[in-house]
């Protein structure tokens, strides 16, 4: 077995909290453009994986509809051909909907899929979105194939899966 | 003369970018409620410094009127019978306009006035916050009685200064 | 099944990079008290982890010796016969020798042991630690029973495992 | 006159607690190599400032001697010949007196000299540098001719300034 290896990862993004960038001259938060990767790469050390970013969407995810779900689905379809562990960054609000349509319309995968975003945005003092992101990371190299959502240091099985507004986080149903 | 005196300021504070906090539950930028003492006690070092701090407004400095700038004169022409020097945050938009307001209508102080605020609300790791509010503190410390924008590290006199968008900062006109 | 259960983790210190502590008045980094309950607190989301830190050394790892290393073992054994998983801070020059001494003097045990520390102290802006201590925790709830290393984003198992100096983290022998 | 004028200064750095880089390898706080140039322009916004930075030494003030102190006057006499403001930055243990040094070998000046460092270095996330070197460079800017110390939002004037190491910080003596 070939030792120090490389994970391939691929990071879908769609937008979300954990993307939201702000703009000075307009004084907004906004889902502008995917910064994601130079973020990571400069918040985590991940000497062991590689990852490619790939952007689908860049919405909030409160206004995702069937047509963009059916465009996650497609594009999971697509990016699993490559049998890498896939994490996917997703707005909260609607996270444990777009995970539930994955899994039922692909049902059985080879690599773990992996939600997860952020309930502030990476780039605040106390943002929740670099600790989102690497241990989802880390959850989509250790865990079976299937469909989860990792958040603050735990995993959920999908389908069972909801975000608890007022604990600010996600539990199982 | 006595040694190591500590310099009595007000904060005056009227919302604006540099006071927005990120609201979890709603997932937006809000002035919400003046929570500038407890951050700035715990970003800068100031043991010859007391500060009180005294909000009278909070909103977006886009959507200040007539009425809001009568009030801010007011609240000015009522701290400044105390003789203490004085920082007043507000939102960039129209700051330079709320300055030659006061400056109109009060014209002779005792005491530096010094309006400041940020481009970038305190708490995200790129923000201007705690610069500005240090240097204006400093500032109002230092300089001749009169009103002040300090910004980016550069005193402007009232009247005469604006807001340049695209440059991000404040320039002499 | 129960939902939404809480884990409950042991969290052993025993000094190193990771809590290392800047002291002003000596302007020393120092291994001094373990600071680490309440800065993982602060820096980590984990509303679904109970963890107890128990401080059995505070030591730079090169001057760790054969009677500091028969500590760790005894503490181990200690705090296993409670079966939660255990994460130890450990510092990184004798990481992988003080694992390996554990591994052979303990061997069969009923839950995951992960070791982890960090290349910069927790409290730089540039450190490692936090990101490795989140995994180490999601690591020691998601591995099989067994020793290990968890370090930037990998999972290394004990022995066969060092650190390079150079590329600053560890690697399969 | 010029409107929105670019302020030109020198920063000469000496070493000291403010410039300290942790060393991976090593395990070390040193003080390496001036790399106070790219920390200030990716700290700071300072539009209106041209800064050229100068390293004379790389010492911690505790081991500065009196040859030491002769090449800071030196290069302090050679520097002031282009009538800029100064700004220095030195370990707080010997700053005053450094200071007192160059007060007395120099006597007068035709802009500021001011003298700044840190307690912690620049690069923890609790540092007191950024604040100090902002006010620093403010106070060149506003100061009138002279030898001063800027620690904490607190100008002093040289001499009779000493460090107060129970209060981490200076006070008039």
């Amino acid at each position: 077995m070939e030792k120090n290896k490389i994970t391939e990862i691929f990071i879908v993004t769609t937008g979300g909290t954990i993307e939201k960038v702000y703009d000075e001259i307009e004084g907004t938060l906004e889902n502008r453009q995917t910064v994601i990767k130079n973020k990571i790469s400069s918040k985590l050390r991940l000497p062991y994986t590689h990852f490619s970013v790939q952007s689908i969407l860049n919405k909030d995810s409160l206004y995702m509809d069937d047509n963009d779900r059916a465009l996650i689905v497609q594009s999971l379809k697509e990016l699993l051909k490559k049998n890498y562990p896939i994490v996917i960054l997703h707005g909260t609000d609607t996270m444990a909907l777009s995970a539930e349509v994955c899994f039922n319309e692909i049902k059985n995968v080879s690599v773990p899929v992996v939600f997860t975003g952020a309930m502030t945005p990476m780039g605040f003092e106390d943002s929740d979105a670099t600790q989102n992101v690497t241990e989802a990371i880390l959850a989509a190299k250790l865990l079976a194939p299937g469909f989860y959502i990792s958040f603050h240091n735990q995993i959920f099985k999908v389908p069972n899966v909801r975000k608890n507004k007022d604990k600010r986080t996600f539990e199982e149903v």
